[in-house]
């Protein structure tokens, strides 16, 4: 490994910190809050502007749907936060949704919820960097055109502070969230005052006119505009993701966990509903008109004509703030600021919860055992760069256009609430098949009452997501959870088939062979070969000797004379290889060995020598690797490399030596 | 190693060959010839096309110099013919222009001679594959703009049929190439007779005239004109390569090598020089007018008015062929299918050198062993695939364009001829000294004295094309020249370090250590664990322990329980590991061994798993891999690695027990 990547490991992320730091990172409530949270509340910066393009398409007279809209969205996100209240207190281990499927509806059900919640995680970060790096570029104009590339940078930024450890990462987004809650609290209690002083101007879109698309043209009828509206009731539940990031997150909160997760779960629902009720009724109160940015010129009318390529429509928060602080510009630039940030806070969530639910996945064998591991800094390194990759590749796919990526989004949320919920009031109900104490039972069977209605209304939006946004591009996230799905059954088939595999048979696996047979590969007589041949006598085998693979019959003469020469107490045999390789002469030598002997167990002595450099390792054959590979799939041989260190190679040493920790890894643990 | 892959290569390369069967793959003469002189004579159809558009910069006027410069490339031609000669008689080994300039000159002028001939042979494949390219797209349309990757299409091609074996290659490249010669020659003899009889028409062509560059408006001047000619002269002496590559080529002649080798050599330069000068002629005579393909449509006057974009210049054989066969068109076709066909074969020449030079070069340690090394089908398959990929960056680099590639061309030919003509006169000289027998003197001075005239003739040559065209591209060729140069000091310098350190002090090194220290890894108690306790027990230590690295102190207790219940006579030693990794405290452990006895050597034992399937190793954490590849740095340890093969790794026995090889390697062949 190059000094040089260590280097910028150790400045990106920090030194290695020590198990018994773990505690260290847990979170108080007030720093959770704004790491936990900032998903569910940046989304009042795009769940609105959905809302209403959704509602557009069938012109002006629709919006008189959008409060109502945002009402329906806030009765769901109150509901879910009251079940997942329970949530937290029942199981406060942070397998979350996941582990209250898994045991109250068996593995199947955790998997799939597993697959959803891995899926949407992917999606929060992409979605919500992509909103933040539009809204940023309406503010700085060069970013335009390069979406794509900075979306990915941010990726790449917070992947580092992520890879830093969990605790400086709150640290550090926890005043950015705050500011933001504040600006929005702001405006929408300013606005509301100049509404009610008659003071308040009208949003700059105001103006204009919308043509509805073309089955629209007469107005609100029938089922069109009842899936229109389940429309945009889809999009505004974007603000409902993140809520379950707060369940999974239970053990990083501070003692006691589950209180503080819950207190935690209820503020960030309260913040949430207020933010997203007050942009929806100020935005109906400044007669704001919001389309998709891509059909501006055509569906925004002045006078009854097309605006054309001129006008550059603003954001909902921003066409707000601008209209609300027009007496006080400083609080505009403050409020579009933070909008800015928070949405690239807002990914942070996910890195939050996406490397949790994926140690807890690999700890039950349904993915690869590394994503257990906790790195230098004692963040689960390879979740957080899975989650950045996969993230990088949708934003890529999608050119950073939140408006496409918002079609994949919630439903794998909205699959996990249901699933938890059934898993809940199954939970509930087992308990108070036993439980007697009567005010037990009370708390219980309100417990049970609210993950009942809980289960009844996220189905019910579970449903109205997948009919309106199947086609839209939901579809794609459903068949990423699937194949995520079949995946993790797949990998845990492999688990425990090896694990089965490996079972000791102790009487078997603990009976010595009978003899050792030791063979030393011989090609030249040099430092590494005397070594492995003095090495080998040391061990003391039962039979001791060296074959030497014949390519050109010239050389095996001279080294067969100089063998002899040496005089060692080590008979030499010679193998033909007519088509001048090293491998098949020498892996049939050893099987006729086996043959022979079936108790004898075979150990090959391999003399290498070792050099610093990379491109020092092109320039010597690597065959003995390559035989070294071949050999690990013989049964009853053992391979010992006797290396021989070639001064290059000090280099290598010395670097370990100034006390560079190596990549933190378990070998062999649990699996189940 | 994927099976699919092995499959591909069997299909592609075919059954790999005994080494008995070397002796198989040598060429007769009417074989050798198309093999090696294919480079040589397919010149031709590119040759006099460079020389016209040289001397069309300054007009019609100055077509007068071209049969002249014609005359002047067959002197040049015939004076190196006439000097290699001698050169295959004298040192008949194949080594070429590189053993003679590194016995008669030295190790420095031998390389400098070896950095040479690889780049020129890396740009013959590049010229002589675009211009064929160039031809085909001319009467197949669909390829036009397509040349780059139609280019890299056929280098791929020739690279397979190469790596099948040199004698397969020859007989599917003997018909093309004589018929190639028999369409030229019978194309030069019909147009002398058509002309003599008067009924030659002129080409088509001949009607245009052409306007000089500004700076020959006022007709042939000065230094300009003189620099002109010189540029002609020296593009049209691209027909000289080729002409060392017989020279390189003797061992794979019948024998008598040599004589025979001198034979074709005389053939090969009468037969080029006869199509040379045949085609220039013609072109006289038919008032030909041919310029650089990029500015027909400015510098083609019909009429005294530039003729545009629509005209299709043709090739200069191309037009011959047109003219002379004017009343036997079937004749004409069969003359464009052969020019087509011989330049891609004219880059198999190439392929013939470049790795026979590659592989002396590596057997000196010049450049990696790993060159000198025959492939399954007896051809130095890795010479030929480095020189493939090299070849493809050129035609890439450089969008197949032959005018452009041509500027790189043949200034290493000339360095390698002038070179190797000084070593032959020093060669000469030195036998001279003590030889004494008349008959015998006159024999070598006679040589000397055509060695001399070449090295004069040649040495101007250099001159010439140096000063000519280092601008327009040369220097390209010298920087990558001069690059291979510092590349094989580095790489023998290397080498020679390395034997140094390897060089056996056989007192010290064949002395046994006093004891032996036995180490088990062990993480988890499973089958491969408990293996490789009982093999270390059966090689019967002086000293044996089981370590096991603590990570998770809860882990480790349950793994130091079980490991009392087995009751084994094994102590387990537990290693505390403050920052969750394996390496550091490992090899910690092993210095603080070695410390305290350090005449003692340690034995690791690693119990590992065996999986089939790629995917199958992503899922199993590579610490082991890790740790194994550091262990290597450390001395005085040897590495002994118990794999446990778990039943999908059946299938990579399987697979080699169908009687697959694998590739073919030598270890560690001899470094000077």
């Amino acid at each position: 490994m190059p000094s040089a990547a260590s280097a910028l490991k150790r400045l990106l992320v920090g030194r290695p910190r020590r198990s018994e730091q773990l505690h260290e990172t847990l979170l108080p409530k007030r720093i959770a809050l704004p790491v936990f949270a900032s998903d569910a509340l940046s989304s009042v910066a795009y769940a609105p502007d959905e809302v209403l393009i959704t509602l557009s398409v069938a012109g002006v007279a629709a919006y008189s749907f959008s409060w109502k809209v945002g009402l329906a969205v806030v009765v769901v996100m109150l509901t879910v936060v009251a079940s997942y209240r329970q949530n937290v207190h029942a199981y406060p281990s942070g397998g979350g949704d996941y582990e209250v499927a898994t045991t109250n509806l068996g593995g199947l059900a955790g998997q799939i919820v597993a697959s959803a919640l891995l899926v949407d995680y992917v999606l929060t970060v992409a979605v919500s960097v992509s909103s933040g790096v539009q809204n940023a570029s309406a503010a700085l104009p060069f970013l335009a055109g390069r979406e794509t590339w900075v979306a990915v940078a941010i990726v790449v930024v917070l992947t580092t502070l992520n890879l830093r450890g969990i605790k400086e990462s709150g640290t550090a987004f926890a005043i950015p969230t705050y500011c933001f809650i504040a600006a929005v609290l702001g405006m929408v209690a300013w606005g509301l005052v100049r509404f009610f002083t008659g003071g308040l101007p009208m949003a700059e879109s105001a103006k204009y006119t919308i043509a509805p698309e073309p089955g629209f043209a007469h107005g609100l009828t029938g089922f069109a505009m009842v899936f229109l509206v389940l429309r945009a009731f889809s999009s505004g539940s974007a603000a409902l993701t993140g809520v379950e990031a707060i369940s999974n997150g239970v053990p990083a909160f501070r003692k006691p966990k589950s209180r503080n997760a819950a207190t935690t779960l209820l503020m960030m629902g309260t913040i949430a509903v207020t933010m997203l009720m007050g942009i929806i009724v100020l935005a109906h109160l400044t007669h704001m008109r919001y389309v998709d940015p891509h059909l501006t010129d055509t569906q925004l009318l002045l006078h009854g004509r097309p605006v054309g390529a001129g006008y550059d429509q603003q954001t909902v928060i921003g066409q707000l703030g601008r209209a609300v602080f027009s007496n006080f510009p400083p609080a505009f630039y403050f409020l579009i600021a933070a909008t800015g940030i928070i949405l690239f806070l807002a990914a942070n969530t996910a890195f939050g919860g996406f490397p949790v639910l994926g140690s807890i996945l690999a700890r039950d064998g349904y993915l690869p055992k590394q994503l257990h591991t906790r790195g230098d800094r004692l963040a689960f390194s390879n979740g957080i760069v899975l989650l950045a990759l996969f993230a990088c590749v949708l934003i890529i796919a999608f050119q950073a256009q939140p408006t496409r990526l918002i079609q994949l989004y919630i439903i794998g949320v909205f699959v996990s609430f249901t699933t938890s919920q059934t898993g809940m009031v199954r939970h509930w109900t087992r308990l108070l098949r036993t439980e007697t104490r009567p005010n037990v039972r009370i708390r219980m069977q309100r417990s049970r009452a609210i993950n009942t209605f809980g289960l009844c209304l996220t189905g019910a939006v579970l449903v109205i997501v997948l009919v309106s946004k199947f086609l839209a591009g939901a579809w794609i996230a459903i068949a990423a959870m699937f194949v995520l799905f079949l995946l993790m059954r797949g990998i845990r088939r492999h688990y425990d088939r090896v694990a089965d595999d490996l079972r000791p048979d102790e009487r078997a696996d603990t009976t010595l062979p009978s003899r050792v047979h030791a063979i030393v590969l011989v090609s030249r007589i040099h430092k590494p070969a005397l070594r492995a041949v003095a090495y080998a006598r040391a061990t003391r085998p039962d039979v001791l000797e060296a074959v030497s693979v014949q390519v050109d019959p010239e050389e095996t003469k001279r080294l067969q004379e100089e063998w002899d020469r040496l005089g060692l107490p080590v008979r030499m045999k010679v193998l033909d290889s007519p088509y001048r390789e090293i491998t098949r002469p020498f892996i049939d030598y050893i099987r006729k060995v086996r043959r022979k002997n079936p108790r004898e167990v075979i150990t090959v002595f391999l003399p290498e020598y070792v050099v610093g450099h990379w491109w020092e390792q092109l320039l010597h054959n690597q065959s003995a690797l390559r035989l070294k590979a071949r050999l690990l799939f013989e049964p009853g041989v053992m391979l010992t490399s006797v290396p021989w260190q070639l001064r290059s190679s000090d280099r290598i040493v010395g670097k370990l030596r100034d006390g560079e920790p190596h990549e933190v890894t378990l070998p062999e643990t649990k699996t189940p």
